[in-house]
C-alpha cells in the first residue's frame, strides 16, 4: 500500500510515496528501541530540567528523541520530521511525528502510564499511529483499517450519549476561560468524570474502557499518533470544531468511541 | 510480637493479642488470594451498580470482601472486620479494615492502578497497613519500624518544602466550600500538581516519588491501611487538623514525604 501521489501532485509538491506497512513496522522498532531508555531511568533519581513553557522534561526524553531522530534518518532520510524536544527537520512530505514520553508528569513521579506515540504524517492526514505504554507493555496501533492492541484488533464501545459516557482529561486545570466554561457544560451531564491519563486515556478509549476524552492544549506530537488509534479503532477525533486534527490545529482535541457521541460532545464544545 | 493489653486494659476492654508478623504474614495470603479475583473482572464487560452514594462499585468489589471475610473470620473469628462492602462486624478490639478495590472508576475504565487495601487496627492504631496493585503486581506493606515495597525497604523522598513539592489527589472535585479555599492555597506553591491516583499516590509517596497527597472525603477503609505505609517510609499522615486517622477521622487526609512539609501543608489547610 502506498500514498497516492495525486493529491500531493495536485498540489505541486513532488511526490512522496512510502511502503506503508514497511513504514509501519519500522514504527515498531522505533517503539521497541524507546522502551528500554524509557524504562532505565523511569523511576530514577532525577534532575528534572524545565522548559520556557515549565513543563518537566527529563533527560529520558532528549535521550530517546535522539535516537529515534537518527534511526528515521538513516532509514528515511528525505523524510521530516517534528519531535517534541529537537523541533522540526523539513523533508519530502512525508513526516513522522514523535513524542518520546508524552505524560511527563506521570514519569517523573512513578506513575507506569507514560507513553511514547509515533504518527507518520502523509498530505492527506496520518498513515498511521502508535501508541506504546513501555512500563505495562502495551501499545496500540491504528493502521490500514483496524487498531490493534498487543496485536489484538481494538474496539471503541458503543457508547452514543452522553448521559452514559466515561469521560476522562489529564487535568482540568488545562481548561481556562470559555473553556473552561464548554468543559463545564460536557462534564456536568457526563456518568462518570476521571483524571489523569495522557495518551493512555486515548488507549483506553480506542480499547472500550471509557468513551469520551475531552482535551486542551495538546501539542501535533501528542495528538496526531492518537487520531488513527481511535478512528481505526470505531471512534471519532477532531478539534473542538469538528475538523480533522492537523499540524496546524489548536490543540483542543475530542475524541469519542461513536460518532454520535461525537457529535453531542461537539454541540456542547462550540455553543457559548 | 504482640498488642500491648496494658493499654487497652486501662480502657476496661477484655484484652486481645495477636502476633503481629503472623497476622501481616496473613494479610499478604488475603491480597495473594484478591488479585486473581480482582484481574478476572477487570477489562471484562461488567454491569455496573450504583450505591445510594452514586459511586460505582462492580461484582469483582463484593466478590473479593466476601472471601476476605471468609478468611478472616474462618483464622481470626474474634477479630473484627470493617469492609466498604459489607459493613461492620464487630469484635474484640481487633478490626481488620479491608477495601476490596479501591480506586473504583481506575477499575471500570480499564486503568491498571487500582488497589486492594488491608490493615489490622488494635487500640493505639493500625498495627501494619497493605496496599496491594493487582494488575501491576507491586505491594506497599507498612509495619515493624519500616515499609516494604515488593520487599524491598521505601523511603519516602526527602522534600522538606512546598514549593519543591510534587503534588498529588484524585480529584479536585472532592474540595467544595472551604475544603476548596484549602486547596487552591496548598496548589498554588507546589512545584507540580497532578490528578488522578486513590491508594496508588500514597505507594508513590512511600517510594519517594512524589511529596503530597492531600485528599478529602475518604472513608476508614480508604485510608486505615495507608497510614502505617506513609508513616514506616519516614512520611507524616494525618487528618487536616493534624490529628491521627483513626475510624472516626472525617475523611480529610493529609500525607506528605517528611515531618516538615506536613507541618507546611497543614498550615495552610487550617487557616482560612
Amino acid at each position: 500500500m502506498s500514498l497516492d501521489p495525486k493529491h500531493v501532485e495536485s498540489q505541486g509538491i513532488r511526490p512522496a510515496t512510502v511502503d506503508v506497512a514497511d513504514a509501519q513496522s519500522f514504527a515498531s522498532e522505533l517503539a521497541d528501541a524507546a522502551r528500554p531508555i524509557a524504562m532505565r531511568y523511569f523511576r530514577s533519581a532525577l534532575d528534572v530540567d524545565h522548559k520556557a513553557d515549565e513543563s518537566p522534561v527529563t533527560i529520558a526524553d532528549r535521550t530517546i528523541e535522539k535516537m529515534l531522530r537518527d534511526m528515521i534518518a538513516s532509514r528515511f532520510p528525505a523524510h521530516g520530521i517534528y519531535g517534541e524536544e529537537l523541533g522540526i527537520k523539513s523533508g519530502n512530505g512525508l513526516t513522522w511525528v514523535i513524542d518520546p514520553i508524552d505524560g511527563t508528569k506521570s514519569f517523573i513521579t512513578g506513575v507506569p502510564l507514560f507513553g511514547t506515540l509515533i504518527a507518520l504524517i502523509g498530505g492527506e492526514g496520518p498513515l498511521f499511529g502508535l501508541i506504546d505504554i513501555p512500563a505495562t507493555g502495551e501499545r496500540w496501533v491504528g493502521a490500514a483499517g483496524r487498531t490493534l492492541f498487543n496485536g489484538e484488533p481494538a474496539r471503541t464501545s458503543p457508547c452514543s450519549s452522553l448521559s452514559a459516557a466515561r469521560f476522562y482529561t489529564t487535568s482540568p486545570e488545562t481548561f481556562v476561560g470559555e473553556a473552561m466554561e464548554a468543559y463545564r457544560r460536557i462534564t456536568q451531564g457526563v456518568a462518570l468524570r476521571r483524571f489523569g491519563g495522557d495518551c493512555y486515556s486515548y488507549g483506553l478509549l480506542a480499547s472500550g474502557h471509557c468513551d469520551l476524552v475531552v482535551e486542551a492544549g495538546l501539542q501535533p506530537y501528542d495528538y496526531m499518533a492518537l487520531v488513527p488509534v481511535i478512528q481505526q479503532a470505531g471512534g471519532a477525533i477532531s478539534d473542538w470544531d469538528g475538523n480533522p486534527l492537523t499540524l496546524a490545529s489548536d490543540g483542543r482535541v475530542v475524541a469519542a468511541a461513536t460518532p454520535a457521541l461525537h457529535a453531542e460532545a461537539l454541540a456542547l464544545l462550540t455553543t457559548g
